[in-house]
């Protein structure tokens, strides 16, 4: 396995800075004309690519992904990273990649590991997932001129467009509007929402499924005020945030969506039955006891990750020769699972 | 990352068949001295170090450990088997490990990927799950000079103390004992099993420690054949052979057993709340419905594999000097988790 040239091989070879190296490749203009010769003489010649040149890493022998995974938890939830993770070692096997593994306490520690396996030549790419507004992790990246795609949005404004950062992610709004809009059309009007508190990309993304969906219902801000409740993953307080919407709006609820089927299943319990509850992520749980969830399509993800990793969607156009989507992000649609619930609380 | 020297490279260096190469280091009063003498000078000028001889694994630098993912499912106790890469995962790169995932359609893709990560010294060592009995891998590896240690016993008779095979397990024949007795010590007497069909090392481990229980509490055999349902591994199944032990018992019974998750769930379904269910392997699945289940150390059968596989377990010995336990083979007990069901059938 031979080790790909970085950015700071650039910067070394051509005797400039790694910001000079960014700037010739971004922002050429901002370089001395002699200087920037220098920089893509350099790039040439080692055979630099930047991320965004979308290189194909199938061209190369053992290309290896590497990507965390967290210690184990008992969580519900968690199970959607492993399903991820399951799609992606079997398609990134099937196109000759390997998948390494590592593991993290933070994102300063994710990032040291970032660069032991990166100097190593272990790893050629990156996949990062549970991305956060403001994330160092993609920001060292793009300066170290590693290759990497996230399973999630940037989440801020500015860099949802960005060149360098490409990503996939699951339209979690979109899921929300149509778990909410599924109780509506049963002829529910009060639905209250269980969510994890904000600041959170996902959660108020989610959350603003919601809301906006019971606004267009009719619904005004005091009453959507009522109806919602942010707390922390997990089971009890799903039940307990719940237990407080419905204090607070004298019992009126009529059915509850949630951003996981954690909180969801907390929710069920402490809903004994009354009103339906629809939970987020189509875990083992829900399918087990009957609870509608909101399924996130792991599959197409992680088909998404190594495409925009390997730069297989680049030729993709529409009949009429038009490409098709933004190569750079893809954002996918979830889908709700109804179901009839077989067990109550007891 | 050089490549170890294998079992071929001795025989090649020495002249032999791979078969000699194995007999000296397993039999050699099979072998003429002048033979045995000529493979030792190659073992010893090669640094080859057959897989009992535990060398460490920690010495070198970038060791890499295979172990094989297998394609997602919505399963519930497939999930244990996630848990414990989780902990492998953790625990390995505590130790600068290096964890590389692959997947295989079955034992023979299996064996095609171990040639292929092991020739191109991709991975040193390999950690198997899901053993049974004549697994053609242990054989491959064993018969290759391949490093690895299996979460799994052989489960054939004759290989249970081979000394080329490391191997942690956990004690589900324990584990099904415990779960029996704890209902037996609640007054219970008619207490079915539900579990997987026969031929299944663990299934049939699991169903010895229920049966040998039963008989102890003074069952006979007859009772004990009407209150036995073998069954495919799914909730609907589950639910159907307790129904059909139901049927069979004239709706006798106390209380079930189940040799996992999903069966149990099913079994939970179709009890409807009249007696209590046991499962195995204490899903999420089981936490957040409140069954109870016994709980695999899949933290501990992690340190275990990896210690075998580095050699740490050598030194272990007792104050009195013994060693302790056999440092080829570790037997875990399981542990039940006694819980309230939260919910009841709809």
């Amino acid at each position: 396995m031979t080790r790909l040239p970085t950015v700071s091989d650039v910067a070394t070879a051509a005797g400039v800075s790694r910001q000079t190296v960014s700037n010739v490749l971004n922002a050429p203009d901002v370089v001395r004309p002699e200087t920037r010769e220098r920089v893509l003489a350099a790039v040439s010649e080692l055979g630099y690519r930047p991320h965004a040149s979308a290189r194909r890493l199938r061209t190369q022998q053992s290309s290896t992904i590497g990507i965390r995974l967290d210690p184990m938890t008992d969580g519900i939830s968690g199970v959607v990273l492993d399903r991820f993770l399951h799609a992606l070692t079997a398609q990134a096997d099937a196109l000759g990649l390997r998948v390494m593994l590592f593991t993290a306490a933070g994102p300063e520690e994710e990032i040291a590991q970032f660069r032991r396996l990166s100097d190593g030549a272990d790893v050629d790419a990156f996949v990062l997932t549970s991305t956060f507004e403001g994330d160092p992790r993609t920001e060292w990246l793009i300066e170290h001129g590693q290759r990497f795609v996230t399973f999630g949005r940037p989440w801020g404004v500015d860099d949802m467009e960005d060149p360098q950062h490409l990503w996939v992610d699951v339209d979690g709004r979109a899921g929300l509007r149509a778990a909410t809009r599924h109780l509506l059309d049963e002829g529910l009007r009060r639905i209250a929402y269980v969510g994890w508190p904000s600041p959170s990309g996902t959660g108020d993304d989610r959350h603003a499924g919601w809301r906006e969906t019971m606004r267009e219902a009719g619904l005004d801000d005091d009453e959507l005020d009522a109806l919602e409740a942010r707390t922390p993953e997990g089971v009890p307080h799903g039940a307990e945030a719940l237990r407080a919407v419905e204090a607070a709006t004298g019992g009126a609820v009529e059915g509850v969506v949630c951003s996981s089927d954690s909180l969801a299943l907390g929710a069920l319990l402490a809903a004994r039955g009354r009103y339906p509850v629809i939970g987020y992520d189509n875990t083992p749980v829900a399918a087990s006891i009957g609870m509608s969830s909101v399924d996130q399509p792991l599959e197409q993800v992680a088909t998404g990750v190594l495409e925009l990793l390997t730069g297989a969607h680049g030729g993709r156009v529409r009949h009429d020769g038009e490409p098709v989507g933004d190569p750079r992000h893809r954002l996918l649609e979830p889908r709700l699972v109804p179901r009839e619930l077989q067990v109550a609380p007891a």
